[in-house]
């Protein structure tokens, strides 16, 4: 990959600026935490892998900006400021997961120095960054063995490596087939409102010479219908005990039009966006974001003044539509309940 | 409704120019039939009765260019003046329609005068806008029993009165539940990539007080399946003897939605958008338009450069989908074949 989504260096936290892409490929500082949330929220940064790996780095960086003489008074500033990022965005549990997993290491760590502290918070971050790198390295292998030669593959949004630490876990896949020669190429939905299919699939997939097409949203069930779509490879944001997925707003629609057309919908995601602690995918918060996502683009007007709007930013596919969830540890399909359990049990 | 979509005002064309909306109001005028031709490829005006008219009026600006000594020249020009207003969008039936009923009108009166002749036409296409109309207030009141009180309606596209003379077909059904006291309510997609949803549908509601929400294409799916919408209606461009019906690309995929989700899916159109002659959707052209459509917007690229594009303005949805077809005759459901057929059979 010829770019970096976020990476920890010289003491900063360095991300390129989604927003901005594909026009401009500008890469943004930041010294403190307030400004990682920000920008968690603000999606300088998104995708559930890389938005866990931006928490843990903002908690590293909060940990740097604490002023505290005891170890009670530090921890409890911490929490503050892990309070602060999960109130970042509510679907993505890696997010959740990154802040727990920082906590933890910090609750383990009580009878070091406060500097040491700081320096073990800042070596998690970067351990989870080459974590999810490795991870999506090895959805990628066990993904491309479901892809057949000569495929078309419709990915929705942007699960690539701009959505993780690199690589990618939908595009990971579809890196990891295109790798192994297998004459793949891509039809990226745009991905309304935000366009992160438009914005930035089509610009990492040309940027690695992986031929794609880019449609509207409302294209992918006429390509499928004539059979020009082999199967389906999307990204998750938070996984439910019984498979159900969260994933960007749509993700459902191109799960019904799929299962309409005998087409297999796989969902590619680390065992860190599994959240075993919810039943079903009803009990999944979805986030509502601004109407103006929806009315405006690059500041122009597309819609009436005052018109009612509503953006949800997440849907849920169940179960019943998935062929198969690939994850690092290989691919689960059938009874959902118990393989995605027996991935995660020791 | 407080605004006009196409008339015949001092022997010029006047259309709002639907390009402009919902920014600007602006009624542009047209005295020339290439120049109708070009607003109807540019979509100034759009929808396949719309067009139809736009179309007749084309053919009767055209009759008044044509300089001949003869019936047989004059006929022979007037053909080239329908075939240049043919040979813009392919999918619409109604633009053949109306160009073959201004071409039988000109052969049964070539007993009259030339000037007598460019008279008939232009009385012709303005009855063609007249009855459209009518037309679109018989499918609201056939329309309108289907809806239940307190609905909430999804629609596609704009198939309302800038679709048409005015009024709408969908949303003629919406405006006629409406005055009927349904207290109704409507989601409109915003319908990439020319926003016909945001653009025109919410504006057209909007100015008539008609409660409505803009959401993008790909939330459709998710509102359904919170069972937060009770029934879709849209428009169409051209129905085929079995029902399959070509309608603005999305269309199906709403179908397939509202299928799985148990919600009725009906078609509003008039008789003139039959094409019987197509014995199914598969024999229905499908028009692909300029990539630009997808990567810019208002000028503004949302795309890298370069990326492959696929622009389909249609899909076709298939009869089995569909819980009714409502025309201005009634409303034909189940065995399309027969029910289509016995409309238009004298």
């Amino acid at each position: 990959m010829s770019f970096r989504t976020i990476e920890w260096r010289d003491d900063k936290v360095v991300m390129i600026d989604q927003t901005r892409l594909p026009g401009e490929e500008v890469y943004v500082e930041y010294v403190d935490y307030k400004s990682v949330a920000e920008a968690i929220r603000g999606m300088v940064i998104r995708g559930a892998p890389a938005i866990g790996v931006a928490a843990a780095m903002g908690v590293a960086l909060g940990a740097r900006e604490i002023i505290a003489d005891t170890h009670e008074s530090f921890l409890q500033q911490l929490n503050n400021v892990c309070e602060v990022l999960a109130r970042t965005r509510p679907t993505a549990v890696n997010l959740f997961w990154a802040i727990e997993r920082m906590k933890r290491v910090a609750e383990a760590n009580r009878d070091r120095t406060l500097d040491q502290l700081r320096t073990i918070l800042k070596e998690e971050a970067i351990r989870i960054e080459e974590e999810d790198l490795a991870l999506c390295k090895a959805i990628g292998r066990h993904g491309a063995e479901l892809i057949p030669a000569g495929a078309t593959i419709l990915t929705h949004c942007n699960a690539g490596g701009l959505a993780t630490a690199g690589y990618g876990t939908a595009l990971g896949v579809i890196r990891a087939a295109h790798e192994a020669g297998k004459n793949i190429q891509v039809f990226a939905d745009e991905t309304r409102p935000w366009l992160q299919g438009a914005r930035l699939t089509a610009w990492e997939l040309m940027k690695d010479g992986i031929p794609v097409t880019l449609i509207a949203d409302n294209m992918a069930g006429f390509f499928m219908k004539r059979g020009e779509i082999s199967c389906c490879v999307v990204g998750a944001d938070r996984i439910a005990a019984n498979g159900d997925t969260a994933n960007k707003i749509g993700t459902y629609s191109v799960a019904v039009l799929a299962k309409e057309n005998n087409i297999p919908f796989y969902v590619a995601a680390p065992t860190t966006t599994l959240d075993l602690s919810l039943a079903s995918g009803d009990e999944i918060p979805i986030e509502e974001r601004h109407a103006r996502e929806v009315t405006h683009l690059h500041g122009f007007p597309v819609a009436p003044e005052g018109i009612r709007v509503r953006n949800p930013a997440f849907d849920v596919t169940p179960a019943g539509y998935i062929a198969g969830i690939i994850t690092e540890k290989g691919v689960v399909r059938g009874d959902y309940r118990q393989g995605l359990r027996a991935l995660v049990e020791p």
